[in-house]
């Protein structure tokens, strides 16, 4: 390696050491099979297989590789920007511009043409504006729904959380998957039959 | 969905449930800002964030998709079959036979040809036949390195983890590319310099 490349090579290492943060940064939702929350790298983790076994449900074509791409990388702001709940009204007036400030620095550790690509994909995403950023998006809503539902409602009952916040919720469901939001509407109609949601 | 694709649906969400089960099962690595083990979906994040950064080191051209699936599921298995720690020998006798029985119930919960070809890249990952295979356990072997490096020799100081025996287990890594090879050659030499591996 010349001068050039071990710099490139060690920026690129020292991204990938930051991104352990990941596994520090818990969300609201639990993990099935023990008592505690589950992380952003665990979530990115199981979003990435979702996206591998239920891409054929996405409404338009997608590329898969893009996609798993985009859902490995949606929350790494969360780093400096720390994970905001889905239903928490105050935090999310502050979230974008927090999350931007995180986005610079964070793919600024990168050699810039590998930041720009993540960066472009975080930005799509946000903006929801490619059918990879949309159908991640109905992922990255369905799977917490999933676990919520199967673990009885948890952390729903722990915020009080009402059927018509996680209707809301899922509503762009539907602009990534029909299939999924359908799927995501049987399961709250269900949640809220069994009292795990209030009405 | 007629009746037939209200099953396969039904067998996709049963796999993708099943999967939260590698969120407990832990590897002898310890994550950097914790004290604590990391974990099987953790570690399957982070290879596939290696895989996004750093392809381009890969000896033969790889398909990064090809890579991020086998990266992502490559450790499944060990829901039912277990973490064997890389340098416990007894338990390393038993363990192929174990994670077959594994691949063959775990995938086997999956839709056929779903199920078939994801059982496919985890034995391109065993047998290492595919450019991709290599390269997947090029990082899956250097991603523990550079934690346990970073993390001061935390846990090759609890098992008395000798040089030789680090240097045995990268060699593979040279097969998957010789950049990451030498890389890992280099941290181990610093290891024992500093006496976190013993001679």
């Amino acid at each position: 390696m010349n001068e050039q490349e071990e710099a490139r090579f060690s920026q690129q290492i020292a991204f990938l050491l930051e991104m352990d943060k990941m596994k520090n940064i818990y969300r609201q939702t639990r993990v099935l099979h023990e008592d505690r929350a589950e992380n952003d790298a665990e979530h990115a983790w199981h979003l990435a297989m979702l996206a591998l076994v239920l891409h054929e449900y996405a409404n338009e074509p997608v590329d898969l590789q893009k996609v798993l791409a985009t859902v490995l990388i949606h929350d790494v702001v969360e780093i400096d920007a720390g994970d905001t709940y889905a239903y928490d009204a105050a935090g999310n007036a502050t979230k974008a511009e927090r999350e931007q400030k995180a986005a610079d620095r964070l793919y600024g550790l990168l050699p810039p043409e590998q930041g720009a690509y993540l960066r472009k994909l975080w930005d799509e995403f946000e903006a929801q504006s490619t059918p990879e950023a949309r159908f991640a998006n109905a992922l990255d809503r369905v799977q917490p729904l999933l676990l919520n539902y199967t673990k009885h409602g948890e952390s729903w009952k722990t915020h009080g959380t009402r059927k018509e916040q996680v209707m809301q919720r899922m509503q762009p469901v539907y602009d990534g998957s029909q299939t999924l939001g359908a799927f995501a509407s049987e399961i709250i109609r269900r949640a809220a039959e069994e009292g795990l949601l209030k009405e």
